[in-house]
């Protein structure tokens, strides 16, 4: 399911460069399109609705009347519109133009969307990959930039080095097409719910006059325990195991607690610490007490009956 | 309200070391006992329960008979016990030898806690001082351990040099006796929010068989946003506006929604989720959807009345 490689730079013919085509200029469409542009591909570009993309036929990029005569004008098609419906819609009419192509949808939904449009592609003779981007706008194109794919590893690396140049750091994650979104879905379930907590921070703390500026140093400094914390939790979830000696589950659920009271006699929302809460209540309950935080993941997996 | 300043190292005269005693002798308690024995302090202890500290008497430390009897041992008195309910009951009955000394309460609990103490010691003339632990018990001692103090600053310059032997980053944050329980608070926010993200990120991508290991290396690398993201945030706070060019509140908000639905299609617990979805749409309800994630905070400190 993961065997992941990174993308080799010597996979296509470097004397002539491979058209791509772009479908979808929002902001990142045109950041995608741009990159391709830079790194010195033949792009073609097409928007649902005119008057986007000016800038990037100033900079070489043909602008194709309709989807379908953008998909015609290359073997590499890359969708990035606003969901999978949307996308559904503009490449459900022009299926038989992308037979035999390869269509990259890096469009973010959940992996269950990934799966569908997959099952769709194969259907019309597409060769499908799907895919998620990790950054802004603004790194697109860059050495930093980490995008993944997933979907037959043979399509992908079709047109590996040509996908390289949206980002240096392009990921093949594997062959089930649902795996790109599964980890953007991770990786974004992790990071909005700490920038979720990070405004809670700075709401509790404000609410009894501490500035944003005196608080931030310390929640920075507070950083430098999260590569431990995900390593050692990494381990303890593939092991199943979660020593609590150090901390125990009791203990934290006590200073949640706390951080619980605190925000409820501010006024502030506790919705979602009391989601956590219930969560660490229910592994306690099932006897983890004196196991540590990752054990918390029994009960993330069994969630009450009725809710 | 945030006067912060680091100790300097230069406060008490280093010919007569000064003595300390320390209530509350679990893990934690030891450890700052081992740490004013280790910088040379001559070190009193007690505990509620006999059996507790064999090695710190060994290593010099002197064990008091009672609580009464620990504190007539030293000027400076550090407390550390289970919550402030047990503090209150083991220093209740000892208040007349507290007085004119300098209590430090080291127990963590919610601000008003703190500042009940505060009104109580004052009351019983007791200079008192309410600090916060901020690493675990390996790091008490060193350079690198950050612990909080919050009350008069003439009282915390009085120990200041001595209490430093806990950790080198011992911080002053201001008169208000709350305050070191306001930045504890705050900082265990976003760290157990963020920890309960990241429990639930490898419960979600395990369910579709990824490995633990597979997933942490991207985990981390996502890291390197959170301090910018940090910064910018307290800026934003700060100032009341929230920009959201780059990626507007309405845009997050369909990403959680990927995330609730994955989760849900996995059986997975998203009460902690959706509280964080219900904050977003609140801001977005009252005009936020063009800002930036920040704007959350506006619905953050205004939860929904009937709960």
């Amino acid at each position: 399911m993961t065997n992941q490689s990174h993308t080799s730079s010597a996979a296509a013919p470097a004397d002539t460069p491979t058209s791509v085509t772009v479908l979808g200029l929002g902001a990142m469409g045109q950041a995608l399109a741009g990159a391709f542009l830079d790194a010195g591909h033949p792009t073609t570009v097409w928007n649902r609705t005119p008057g986007k993309g000016e800038d990037l036929v100033a900079r070489g990029a043909t602008r194709a009347a309709t989807a379908g005569d953008a998909v015609r004008a290359s073997d590499l098609v890359v969708v990035c519109l606003y969901d999978y419906d949307v996308s559904r819609a503009v490449l459900g009419p022009i299926a038989a133009d992308l037979s035999g192509r390869v269509l990259v949808n890096l469009t973010s939904d959940t992996p269950e969307r990934s799966r569908e449009a997959a099952a769709w592609a194969a259907g019309q003779g597409i060769d499908y990959l799907d895919g998620a981007i990790m950054v802004p706008v603004t790194v697109i194109g860059t050495a930093d930039a980490l995008l993944f794919h997933s979907g037959p590893k043979a399509v992908y690396e079709r047109h590996a080095s040509t996908l390289k140049a949206l980002g240096g750091n392009t990921v093949h994650l594997g062959e089930d097409h649902g795996l790109a979104a599964v980890y953007d879905n991770a990786l974004l379930d992790f990071f909005w719910t700490s920038m979720s907590g990070l405004v809670h921070a700075f709401a509790l703390a404000g609410a009894d006059g501490v500035k944003g500026a005196d608080l931030a140093p310390y929640l920075s400094a507070l950083l430098s325990i999260f590569p431990p914390a995900i390593e050692s939790t990494a381990i303890e979830v593939d092991s199943g195991e979660y020593p609590g000696e150090q901390a125990p589950l009791v203990t934290e659920a006590a200073n949640v607690d706390h951080i619980i009271h605190a925000s409820e006699h501010r006024g502030l929302d506790v919705e979602s610490l009391n989601g956590i809460k219930a969560v660490l209540d229910r592994a306690i309950a099932k006897g983890h007490g004196a196991d540590g935080w990752t054990a918390i993941i029994e009960s993330v997996r069994a969630p009450e009956p009725a809710h």
